[in-house]
């Protein structure tokens, strides 16, 4: 389909009330691991998010990184015991985590960002005393569990103009790193922030009535309802901490979450420039 | 043509890179009179114009209004006599100019700036001292020859958020009012300002290379070029002095002036944010 | 009688207190219609509002303009009809009203503080989204209730040094504009400014005990008293309205409210830097 | 004579223009010693400084005090001996010295202010490293010549509100006292600070063509004319110091240089606030 | 003991806790008096002081002068009445007070901190508005007894960068000066600071349990233990005044106040920058 | 050697003319690699590092990490090319690079800052567009060469309160990355944000005029000395291009560089605070 400029002006222009009814407002963004899936589908998602900055909403990038972790562990021939679904993180597989999270994963999202026009600050939990933890169970080493998350060094980050993109990896007063899970990091990023919004972008379309169709989106969850669709089995395995990760969200003060299916192109500019819902939102009864 | 979300997304982030080109820059707007065909492209503008504002660009918006004024002046049986194309403006006419411009074309323009959810300040050359004029001919009356332009008080207006509307008004340090040409007040404005563009919106394609047939548009003149094309009659009739404006805008340190035509849809936008040019732009020979 | 500098110094030094007392608070002066009795008194008027600003006080003028308006109507042979006191106002006439104040009232009172050294900007309720209003009644058309004023617009103008001059037009979201009666307005704006004083500039002595004896004026009056003075007739017809303005400002925490005679000679300056009061002042029982 | 209210604001009506000239900028004013006849003298005088300050004058007060150091050494039975008209100040001296015009003459004059309304903060060439000094001459112990100004605790206590009152005690590297002549310092001082206007307030007319004769003040002098006088005796004197003084801070780029005389009412309000010129005033030859 | 660089540069960084647990933080310092026993030792303390400015700490210093008031009015020949302990203070006393503090020790303790490359700025209580009083008692004079403190000219000279050093005169609205007991001063001064600490540097060890043994020393006192010290007689005599100001200033919001020994070398240092203590802390029970 | 808390304390006196110098100077330290010999020599350098910054030196920390990463390729069996002493960089080998310089490295070296009391921001040339570069030679894959240093996200950094460290991470507008010679970086940095010094902790005591003995350290060399020194082989093998990165910082306007000893303990404290010098330093000849 071929779109003259004045056709594409319109378009512009029909985004204008949706960028006037976030301006200002921070976006906590949640990417990576699975969403993650192509180089191309990675630079696409970094130009949604320097678009939705240069329009005047603050945009934070919490990333995680599983399958490169998993990749470079691989090659160092080193194996990964899993409890419960948690990596036991002995120091050497810290040590990977934190090297691939904040050197690698961390870095090509700041220079994906800055490479289409955007400037970005890669930190992690360390930088700044942004993430305090401390030992989620001994027989799970490293894996941490937050202690308090400090606003400051991501504020002086997008009040200096940036986008702060963030590992989560943590520490304690001690100087011991830990991996934190990244959706529980987000929520409790945007909690800290007092974000607007806080957007999730996973391999899935969101939750769905019938997990095996994907025609069965529920477009919005109110936070009450979530023990009744658990208690079905609508909400269930790994869906069960990512919805737990929302309400969290929610109850540290951040008006709307969502699930949304990264893999979609422009998801979140959908999601947020507007009116159709793409994922399950999750609110509070009014 | 029925475009999917996904699809005015892509367009929306095509449009990234002229956005980024702009950031932070001043774009004077010339609008008004004869480009003023419709309510309904007025509010079309206004919204392009609050869309490069959300964006990050400084837009100033200019104003002119002979065609209301003409209509105020009938409605109220006073005739117009002119000498060389100007307005003779005796003490009564000169009440009618500024109630019109000032106060019914600038005050309209605020309002569907912020009906379309902008902010805007409508201001004139008289306030916080912005236009000091003298007497071009005393046989003309009060049209007005600028002799200063100040551009604190469009820059504070601009700094504390607003989009400064501004009718060309101006006054000497007697307290005598002045009319001044429109299309003189924004490059004389938008020299002050050191604006990045000036973009004058009118009724006409552009320069033309036979006057008679619009498929004979020229896109780029440089200023050197100007005195051959009025020589061999391109440039002629109303056409001149609209051109020596733009030359005067150039030489007072403007980088790209515009002559557009204001009767297509959104020409702003597809000047500014896309590479397809509509207009005539005007520069220095580099 | 012809004073030494050195006596006119001395009473410059006599109005230091005064000064001090005031320094940094903001007064909001009505003035306008019936009061604007000549040119002359006029910009004596103006000189007082820049002396005023020039000494540390944040002056705010709210300006009318019925007579003005009235003058325009009938040489554009407009008739106007008047239902309980309130112009008639279809949107002919609407424009006649916005054209008039904010046009030429409004520009003429700020280029007439420019040409005695102030520095003023001149708005009106639609800049800068600063008042927003409904129809008062279908039967009155464009004659408008005031649904909100926000400070920001005026704020900004004083912290960048100018002194606001506001026509009270007002609109709403669909983007009509209303004439809004100008004591109201300054009542609103005076509350939402947090103002220290509201100075209402009016052809009369003041409230007086025996409207047809000059020499009766109330200097003082509780708001609690009000009731009982409009059911003794003192405070009747015309006045009436104007009183309730003043109590509307002390509600909305507005310290003093004055009504003074605006034909006398430097009345505001009286008022605000001496000990002697003019007129009559509206302030709550301690 | 009897003045109403109305007169009286006619009056400072009339000092609006004088006002707006001298609106930001610094005054250096040099008062003390023989000028200050009397407590009331003294009062009014601050009471003029005040008033300056309130309408947006940027003043600095710089004193001497030799009577009041005069008045304690006797107490103190202590003997002056002088060379060439300066005290010879060995340490005990230096001591009441300093004690007299930083604790005495300064902190009063500072009161003084306070109790009029203004505030001030008492300061001397000691505090925030003002004054750098060395020793004149061996012979004369702590009397110092001035090595530099650092304008930064000045303007720092004006930006903060305040007017700076200054003791012109001085120091060196070493921690060593001195006394410096107030005259000289007030030059320096208002070389430092870039001010507008320097005003020495003496006990006489200014420079007299007979000296002998109050009648026969020379209004205005250029600083290129001084050596004539100099050589036809009159600037002779005492005279002379002070002469060389205002030439100095007319080299140092002080726009206008005042000897005024101190005694009469205020003199410096007539000075800055009115056509008249009361004293002589220094300029460079346009 | 001859230590090397490094050992040196050790001892530095041992104190790097204790500096951060201060960082930002305002310490009021007493001094003066009977503690200023020699100049080197006022060099040393002042060395100190400039040495916690430097490392981030904001002090303030309050300073008495009891002996050299004595000393001045020794050779003035003016003799001393005391009431109860305090000086009967005519206006000629008072005049000598005033020189002595705000003149002498004031700016003494100025060019000390400057000399070893501090900045301060030597204020008293009348210098902006900063402590009014009122009579004590009419038999005593210009005794005062403080009315309010006002933090401003303190905090702006702390936020300029300067060490502000306190002379404790304060004054009337009727312009009569007062002489202020120097450690109620500075625990009014510490209360209205909202300061962390007060320090009171005095000739003694402390407060001892043994009066005559300097080995009996009490490290910390509850204030809600004093009343049973002062039964026993622990705490009696000259000690009583100095632990009451202690007391109100913890009661004013000071988290802790000591009373350490003015003679030791560092004993402000060791105090703020070590776990010793080395005087009497007072503190409320948690 | 055990000292009395007042010896400490004159001891840290002792450093305040050192600090004072400093005060606000901008300090850039390069460490790592060999310099970084164990995990408790790491955590004193940093406690340095955090001293500093705390008496007010603005500290800027650039690191390598040449062993961490041979380290780490070991462990992934991917074996290391050298030419001309530069390692071959291939694709996997830069994402290995990365990971430990940006993940790893940087990280640990905030990690131990944080755990001292300080705070630190860990960035790296990718961060806010900071170091833009280019292929050196083709053969050597990702071997960088800088094009341009933007200090404002390290500026930014320093005014949000933070130590920037930095990993000598770079890339190009196409988004490739590249890795930097840490000790060029460390001279570009330093030049651009116009340091005062540049610290080079090495593995080696300085230049030493017989590279065998340690006793023959040259304490002092002039830029201009540099070419006879390499000529009689003084500087050769290694230390020639540390030299010239030297001799680059000095010619960008660094008025010091030092190269010091980093296995000395608080060697930068000593080079910083005290009169020793403990390397070698290199100026301009007056």
């Amino acid at each position: 389909m071929k779109l003259s400029n004045q056709e594409k002006a319109d378009i512009l222009v029909q985004a204008l009330p949706y960028i006037q009814r976030y301006n200002g407002e921070i976006i906590v963004v949640k990417f990576g691991g699975n969403a993650m899936t192509s180089e191309e589908q990675k630079l696409s998602t970094m130009r949604d998010l320097v678009l939705l900055a240069q329009v005047g909403i603050k945009v934070v990038l919490v990333h995680g990184g599983g399958p490169e972790i998993d990749n470079v562990l691989d090659k160092m021939h080193i194996e990964t015991k899993r409890l419960n679904g948690l990596r036991v993180t002995d120091d050497e597989q810290m040590n990977v985590v934190q090297m691939v999270l904040a050197g690698k994963v961390n870095k090509d999202l700041v220079a994906s960002i800055e490479s289409v026009g955007g400037t970005a600050l890669g930190l992690c939990g360390v930088d700044g005393g942004m993430i305090k933890a401390t030992v989620m169970a001994p027989e799970l080493g490293h894996v941490g569990e937050i202690v308090s998350v400090n606003a400051k060094p991501i504020l002086d980050a997008l009040n200096c103009g940036y986008i702060p993109v963030i590992s989560t990896i943590a520490y304690d007063k001690s100087g011991n790193i830990y991996n934190i899970n990244a959706d529980t990091a987000a929520s409790r990023i945007a909690g800290a922030l007092k974000a607007h919004s806080l957007i999730n972008m996973t391999a899935t379309k969101g939750v769905l009535l019938d997990p095996k169709d994907e025609n069965t989106l529920i477009p919005e969850i109110k936070i009450e309802e979530v023990d009744a669709l658990k208690a079905k089995g609508v909400i269930s395995g790994g869906m069960i901490p990512k919805v737990e990760c929302c309400i969290e969200a929610i109850n540290l003060g951040v008006k709307n979450v969502f699930i949304i299916d990264g893999r979609v192109p422009h998801a979140i500019l959908v999601e947020v420039l507007s009116d159709e819902g793409i994922g399950t939102m999750f609110c509070k009864e009014a």
